[in-house]
Formats: structure tokens, C-alpha cells, sequence
């Protein structure tokens, strides 16, 4: 049993302790973070079914007047882990990762910190192998993580030149107060950090893209132009989709008019919090242009991170080393591709 | 075991039938809708928990077609139950009324139909007796059940003379692409029919307001103005409202910020769905204007309704003949009031 | 010729700055900023018509760069000026007040610097002669302005003892993205500042009021239980505010159905930048409740405190010293009340 | 001096009326509507700039009612005019084609009609001769029309193969209450019409695209993908787009942050209504995607198809016959390009 814990328990971070505590394989000693959050007091009215680990000493008044049961310090928690999940805001990893490295311990990044905290920049289809038995690890972003999913779906069939992409990105989580853009379409200088972050994982595609924010909050919704190396047809771009654990195929024909019915269905299959940690594509988007590939993608940003996360786990902690392996045992472990 | 049917599986109807499946002296034999809708292919995906019927025999080769399980016609599941639940859309149930009659079974309503259809306009703390035994009870729409609540709790501590209104109503549900609103409030004649419907069930109360649409979709939020029979003071008003199993006193100091945060807080609660059975009263709202109490209540509009129509079953069936056991038990089968 | 300056050339500012240029016995001498904006950027593709002044030295370049012709300093406006009108970011007034005071110049500071920075906070209608020659004004904020311009309509008929009030807020301005919010309404602590700010300005009635902030960009909409002194119908209510040169009386019926409606009426009127002077109030959102009024205005937030500023003007250099008179000739300029 | 009048004074029928009044070799004889709407109200507070013709005699008694001045029929409109702009509601205009063809007059629709509607699918820069001396004409829907501006600006520069983009389509007009989307995101069967449209005009290029419905009022974003016949550099595409008359190059770097700025700066221009001629395309958004070149236009919904309808009419009334030349004084009474 490898054993994990979470530091910054927000958005990322509960839905983290929940993958981790559905993985058969793994035990979660424990989550960290600085104040009683709404997250925080949820996880007490809920009795505490995760320890609670205090990242900021000074809040210790603040979260025993909340009546939330401390368990420790962050530095308590590291001390009694193999591996710690790093889900703080953009930033303070990097300042957390000396409490990692002062106990040798493991960690794994989020997409908000800098490349440089990490050895390495990790997918899990992508390049699992180069995240065997490293120490620091950072994930790609909700947005890349999806993309790439998709991306590496068809390079395994035919090889991928070049892709351009259109990121229609939601601005804020539901219950963002901190963040938001009301009425508003707003531009991103291009190319987007999500087509740079693609070519530093798989570096012989070439990627470009704009990024536009849109103010909602259930899901991006990404165009890809995809130039393969040889002409592929639609059905067989639809075929390698449907075959894929972590890509969901939806229809617009079936009632999947959005991100946000994506989000309802979700809530209404029971998932907690109305989480999905599959990609959408819908096949009624999938067009040709020229002997290009055209398709959209939703991605849910609160929980795609989640399964590629827990690859990250099987391979800096060498639990499996072969890729293939690693991601069919997180798969199976959340229950991915059983729908189909 | 009272045997209940729900007629109509969208937003209300699942959770109407997952609210059903709690009371223990109740059984769920079955949910009826017409069409192989998100909520329906959910049901599928999940290994149909509930047994579907076909409420619309032109639709059986659609379903099929789509893979439903289909136990039946919606008159083979009337002829099963004591007492149907009937959340289709407005105006249909006026339609279905005549199947129930005819089995000579009980049914409720939701407050999309018009009074007529019922015998009695029902809410489950304001006026339960007057629902025993009969046979066609209509619902409080969310709105007017969640605010008659919070009346209803004032009115037994006090006398509320009079209360004016300002409903700032969400516009869609989470999904919803059928209507919608972008960058505008709308306004409706006053009194708005929120006032009326209460002054129906309450009518030693005079009631107005006003009803303004925004473009949200994660409760409506109501102020009210309320006019007591004589002085009261604040902290006796928190004490009331804290005194409720259906009131959550919540405190924008702890990070409730506004609907959003409650729907937030719901899903990392782990109810399903991030749905909340409570409405919310803000602590910091409450302030005096002279004699009279004004606050600010949320409406989790998917949910609401559902405490008040188990209610219902239980008035309509006789099973409890009084008010404060049938609602205790309600109470009790659906956990609220346990996380105080 | 009163001859006008303006510091801070954004929403407010602009709009101060057209509004001096149309009264007749006013002269706008410039209009200062500190960085080429996009209302800088306008202002010199519309060929220069007010001239402009750089508020900050170390942009100068940046200024020129853009192609701005830059006519002098912040200081160098405020010397050839009789008053300033400071519409800068909160605080920044406070700062500038300073300079105003080393050249013993008047000015006008805009709802968002603290009270302190004035000699009198004013409203146009409802304390007019408290501002006759102050040297330093501070308006009500678009909010507050707005509402005393109703509350003050009727205290004028029939004697207003208390008002409970509900702001639906708009919560940012068309174009921006430095704020917003998105699918959230939020709620502030009770009682806003809007009530406390009318108490300021009339100590004679009681005020309460709950602010709820929503995504929208045009009008907040303020809802208004007012306990008269005396019983009033809803017939004298209606033509106290049809008498009002600030206050347009709109229907449902012919259209008007929300802050949207009433943003594109000033558009298809051609009305510069698409503002309103005037707040609306619904014909069919006035009801009885008991003795009290309630209603709902329409506040269009970029334009409603052009009137009373100019007001501020003529109380401040004392051009009129009774306000009845100042209100009127700033009514004529600004052409309010002739579309009835 | 050609005679014009306008049928349906909505949205687009309102801004086509002002555009024509701008045409010094044109008159505008009147404009026609159905009902005492927000626009028609807004002309009699004007004073009637423009006479009004009622379309539906049956409405004859409520256009009095509302003090509307009533000049005559449709039908009598008609008599008295050279051309016909046809901006009714989809499906009228091809009804109201029977009155015109009556008369034997010219009439062109907008791109809600069917293209059967009319002889020719029109756009002043793509196809302009295909109009001259037509009788019916359609012009292209407003994401097209400023969509062909590019590509064609491109096309001649380079030659143009093929375009795959993405719309980014804003889903109401500010202060539409009959249609709106609320915090999703809603998505097209593809290939959407505005590709097909493309293909329509400029057979040589192949088209296809993904269109996304997004909850804003201000603006179209379009990414386009375009494949040149040969290599063309970032700046060669920049010259081309700079030299256009109907497309504004901005600078993100100048504050110009999405579709709102551009409103915002449309209104701070003091243009009528805050309407804008030009497209928008991001400097920053261009970038090269291996041969092809990737960048995002902004179309301004309400206002982007007056200079082509105005083309249309020196089309069909031969007034130029060439295309050149019709663009030419068009931009040159509408003051397209005046800004540079």
C-alpha cells in the first residue's frame, strides 16, 4: 500500500483524496490546508472521513473555533507518507516542495506551478515512462490533460503533424467568488500555454492555438484541427475515440448539448459532486477539412486531472512501470470505460 | 410500505424518486417519462435502480432504441401504486389526473399545474392537516415552499401580520438549454404569484413582492420584509430560524458568499446531485427595519420541494394524521437537521 | 462661464466631462487621465474635442507613444479651472484633493472616496442648499443617487417614515474586466451602504436594505418598501413620479421588461454611449402592502450621477443658490423630461 | 438620388435605415414595422426622423394608441421606392417578396431568409458583380459577412485553399428578452452554416467549422485556420489586414481584451447606439500554424452587414457596376477607415 497525502484541499485537492481513496492499491493518511474553507467544514459535517492536517500554524485558533479536528502539520502528514499530492494554489508548491525534499519524500504538481519545480512535465498516455521513479512530477493543466488524451488517441493510429486549437474556456468553477467575467468574451495572447504545453510532452507534434474565456463554469470546450500524416477517415477517427477508457463519445442527437448538460448528466448518474473524469468528443463535430481532422472536445476541468494524477502515483512510485499497465489499473480502480 | 410512483423523471422526478427510495414505510415501484432523455440514458447507465415505464406509446421503439429497459405503460404503473407523484410538465399532469381517477388512486402534484387540479394546496408545515386523506394534493411551487418555511417558522413564534417580498429568482437549472437568459434582469408584474400562493395557504397573512429574474442557475435568492404582530428582536429570530430541521442559518463569514457557495458546499458534501433539501437564511442579513425583520433566504430550487411532497404521501395516505409527527419523520428519513 | 475640469476620464468621468460641455453657463476647460485607456484612445480618434492632461509624469512617454496630445499636467488643469470634478479610482481623490486645495480650487469627489474627503455630501434634490458654496462635494454613488430621487419624490407628497430596501446589483459595466462574476448571485452583510448613505442625506427617515450582487453589466434594480406617513394609493404614488423630470415611468406592457430594455431604448433613442439620465420605475411593480408602497427602479449606473453632479456645481460656485432653481436649469441643459 | 425604404425596424432594420441616411446619392423614404415596439417608440420620442409605415393593418388601432405617427401601409411604402431592404423576421421576407415583385421592385434580404429567396447571395467584396442589375438579393448573416472580409482580404493577397474555424457565437443582441443561454455552453451539429455559406460565395475555397453558442451580448469571435496557396508571413498578413478598410486591426497591449472592449470603445466613439462597421482582428491572435495561418476576428452582431447591404444597393440599382468602385463610396459615406 503506497501511501499518500494531499496538500491544499480545494477544487483539485478533495477530488484528489477521493481518487486516491478509491485506488485498491493505495491509503490516504491524510489531507492539509490552511483554514476552515467551506471544503473544510464540509469534510467535518461529513465526520471527518479524512484526517485533517494543518498547513499554516497560525490558523490553529481559527480552525479549532470552526470545530475542525487537527491531526497535525503539513509537516506531520509528509513525515508519514511515501507521496504527497500537491493541489495548493499556483505557487506555494513550489515553497512546499522544501518540506518534500527535507523528508526525501515524493511529490506531484499541479498544472498551476512552474515547470522547474518538477523533473518532470507528466501525462499519463503521453510519456508515463519518463515519470518512473522520479521524485518531483507536474501534471499538465485540466485543458492540456484533455487535449492531449485526444491528441495522443489518434497519434497512436496515424501519427499527428500538427494541431491548431481553439480553447473555449470556462472562467470559473461553480462557486468562484474569487474570479469571474461577466457578459465578456475575453482573448489570450497566442499561442496558448495549453499547444506550448503539448509540444513540451510530445515534442515531434507541432501546436498552435487561441484561447478564448467564456463566462461560465461547467467545462471547456476545445476545437482541435488535427493534420495527420496520412488521410484518416471519420470513421476511423470515431472508432479510435470510442475505444479510448477516458474519452466519452456523446451526441448532440442524444441530448448532449454542451458543457452543461455533460455537467447534469453527470449529477444525474449519482457521480459525487457531478464529477466526470472522462473527456467528451461529440461525433457530430468530427468533420473533415481537406485530409484534416476536425472535432471538439469538453473537457470537465474540476476532475480530469484526477485518473492522469493517479498514473503519476504508479509511476514515481514505480508501482507499475510500464504505461499501458499503469493506466489500466488507475482505470479500473475509478471505474473508467464501464459505461461503454 | 406505501407503494409510490413518480410520473415525470427530470429535474423533480429523480429526485422526488431518489426521495422516496429514503423513507423507509415507503417503496418505489417505479418512474415513468416519455422519452429517452439524459435523466433516463443516467438511469440506464446506473443498472435502472428504478424501474422505468413508457408514458407515451408512440415513443416505445425511441426507448428501445436507445437501450431503456421498459417495465411497462404509465397506466401499468398507476395500477401498482397507492399514490402517484406526478412532476411532468405543466399542464400534462391535469392530463394524467384522469388515469389516477380512473384506478381510483391518490396523486400529488408539483406547483406547475394550476390549482384546480387538486383538492388541496399543500404545504407540509403550513397546513398538513388540511391534506389528510384526500386523494389529489398540489404542491407550493420552490419558491413559496421555501418561503413559507421560513414564515411559517417566524408566524409560530411572533404572528407575522404581513410580509413584502423581492424574489431575485435563477432563471434556468444547471443544463437547462430550453430557456435561459444572458446579461439582463427581467422583471414581472407584481405581486408576483409567490405572494398569492402564500396568502392561499396562509391567508391570516397579507402577502406582495416583487419578481426579478437573473441569469443564474444555482438558487433563487428572496428578501423578506416581515411585519410582526408585536416587536421582536434579532437574536429571537436566529434562535427560531436555528431551531428548524429545514432552515440552515449560514454566515457569510464562514465563506457562504451567496447561492453559489451553498451549491458548492452541497457537492463536497457528497449529497447527490450537490443537492440541499434546506433552505438557507444568511446570519448577516437579518436586520431590522423598525418592528418589522427583514432577511434573505436561498432556494435550492431542484430540491425543495422534495421534504414538503414526502409530506404529502404521508397526509394524502393517512400515515401520520398529524402535522409535527409527519413532518418529523420526513425529517428523520431524509437526515435533516443532523448536521447541527 | 463656470469653467469645469475633470480628473479621471473612465465611466464616470467621460460622461461628466460630455455632460459639462451641454451646460450652457459652464465651460470645460480639459479633462486629465494617466494613461492612454481606451477612452484616451477615443478620445483622440475622435480628434481631440475636450482637451487633454497627464495626471501621471512617468507616463508621459507612454502617452505619446500612443499619439496622444497631452496639453499639460493635472496641475496645470486644476489652475485654470474654477472646480474639479474627480471621478479617479477611490482614494486617488482623496490624494488629489491635495492639489485642489494648494490652488484653493472647489471640487466635486464621486461615491466611491470616503466622506471625509468633503465638506457636505449631496444630492441634488434632497439636500441642495447644504452644498451652496462648499468648497469640497462628495456625491451619492449611482445607487443611493438614484434611489433618493424616489424616496425624496414621495417624502415630498406624502411624508416617508422608513424604507426597507432590496439592490439587485448589477455588478459590472459593459466592457470591463477587471471585476465580475459569473452564474453567482452574492450577498453582502446587511444593512448596504446604500441605506446608511440615504440615512447621511435624510436623517429623518429610518433605512434598511440588503444588496445582492448579480452577472449582469446594464442597471441595478432596487426594490423599495416604503412605510408612508400617511396612507397613499397607488394612483398618487404614480403621478408624484410622473411629475419627476428624473424619473421615467415605464411599463412591461409596451416592451420595457427588465435593465436590458431600457439600455437598448437610450440606444435606438441615440443617445450618446447609449446612457440614461433618468432612473425608470415600473408602472406595474408598485403594490400595496398594508400601508406601505413597494416599487422597483431601474438604475443606469454609468450615467445617473451626471444630473446631481451638475447640480453640485452650480450649489457649489453658487450659480444658484436655491435648489429648486439649480436642479431645473441643469434639467433644461440636459434635456430631462422633454420626451414626455 | 435612389429611392430606399426598410421593412421590419428591428435590430438590424433600425441600423440599415441610419445607413442609408448616411448615403448622399440615396433617400430614405420611410421605414416599416408591425407594432408599437421599443424601436418604434424610440423614433416617435425622436420626433420621427423617419416616416413610419404600418405592415399589419390589423395593429393599425394600437399603433394610434401608442401615439405612433402611421404615414401609410407597407404596401404604400413600397410604390414609392426604388429598392426594398427586407430585415423582418426570418420567413416574412420571403411572404413580403410577393409585394415587392407586385410592384416590380428590387429588394434585398437578410441572411435569415432562405438563399431561394432571392437571385443572388450577396457579399460587396466576395461577389459584388454577381449583383449588379439583380432584383432580389440575400446577403450573407453577419458572422459571414465580416468572416468573407478576411478570408477574401487574404485570398487576394495569397490565394486561400481552405479554412476550418471556429465560432465563438455570442447568443443574443443586448436587451433581447425572447431568446438567452444561461451559464452553458452549446454546440452545433458541424459543419456549421457560415461555412457553407463561405463555399457558397467563394467556391474555390474549401470550408467546414465548429460553432459554439456562448452566454454574451457583445460580439462574434471567430478563429480561423486558413491554408494559403503558398507561405505567407505573419507580417505580410498583417499589411493585408491593415489595408483593409473594413477591418480594424487591435492590440490586446492597448486594452482591447475581447468583444466588450470593442463595445465599449464603440460607445466611448459616441458612434450611434455604440455600433461599430468594422470587424476586429487581434494582432496578438496571429500566429502560424506550420503553411497555415491561425487568428480570431470580432464581429460586431448588430451592426457588421450594413456597409455590404449598402454595397447591395449600388449592386442592384447599378449605381456602380463595379465592385471596386461600390465598396469605395459606401466606406466612403459610412467613414470606414477614417480612423486610421
Amino acid at each position: 500500500m503506497v501511501k499518500v497525502g494531499v496538500a491544499g484541499y480545494g477544487v483539485i485537492g478533495q477530488r484528489l483524496a477521493d481518487g486516491v481513496a478509491l485506488q485498491k492499491d493505495m491509503e490516504l493518511v491524510g489531507v492539509a490546508d490552511i483554514a476552515p474553507t467551506l471544503a473544510v467544514r464540509a469534510l467535518k459535517e461529513k465526520g471527518m472521513p479524512y484526517k485533517f492536517y494543518n498547513s499554516l500554524p497560525e490558523n490553529q485558533k481559527l480552525l479549532e473555533d470552526a470545530g475542525i479536528p487537527v491531526s497535525g502539520t503539513l509537516e506531520d502528514l509528509v513525515q508519514q507518507v511515501d507521496i504527497m499530492l500537491d493541489a495548493t494554489s499556483a505557487g506555494i508548491g513550489a515553497k512546499n516542495k522544501e518540506i518534500y525534499a527535507k523528508y526525501n519524500k515524493k511529490a506531484i504538481f499541479q498544472g498551476g506551478e512552474k515547470n522547474s519545480v518538477a523533473d518532470v512535465f507528466f501525462h499519463g498516455y503521453a510519456n508515463y515512462e519518463k515519470g518512473v521513479g522520479k521524485q518531483f512530477l507536474k501534471l499538465t493543466s485540466c485543458n492540456t490533460t484533455g487535449l492531449i488524451r485526444a491528441v495522443d488517441c489518434l497519434d497512436r493510429v496515424v501519427g499527428i503533424e500538427k494541431v491548431a486549437i481553439t480553447i473555449i474556456r470556462r472562467v470559473a468553477d461553480p462557486g468562484d467568488y474569487h474570479r469571474g467575467l461577466t457578459n465578456a468574451l475575453q482573448i489570450d495572447k497566442a499561442p496558448n500555454h495549453q499547444a506550448v504545453d503539448l509540444m513540451t510532452i510530445m515534442p515531434h507534434i507541432n501546436a498552435t492555438g487561441i484561447l478564448v474565456h467564456t463566462p461560465v463554469t461547467h467545462g471547456h470546450i476545445i476545437t482541435v484541427v488535427a493534420t495527420p500524416k496520412k488521410k484518416i477517415s471519420k470513421d476511423e477517427v470515431l472508432k479510435a475515440f470510442n475505444s479510448h477508457d477516458r474519452i466519452r463519445v456523446v451526441r448532440i442527437a442524444d441530448g448532449f448539448l454542451g458543457n452543461a448538460s455533460l455537467f447534469r448528466y453527470a449529477r444525474d448518474l449519482g457521480n459525487p459532486r457531478g464529477d466526470m473524469y472522462e473527456i467528451a468528443i461529440w461525433e457530430e463535430s468530427i468533420v473533415e477539412s481537406g485530409n484534416d481532422i476536425m472535432f471538439a472536445i469538453n473537457i470537465p476541468q474540476e476532475s480530469v486531472v484526477i485518473p492522469e494524477t493517479m498514473d503519476a502515483i504508479r509511476a514515481a512510485m514505480e508501482m507499475q512501470t510500464n504505461g499501458a499497465e499503469g493506466v489500466a489499473i488507475t482505470n479500473k480502480y475509478l471505474g473508467m470505460g464501464k459505461w461503454k
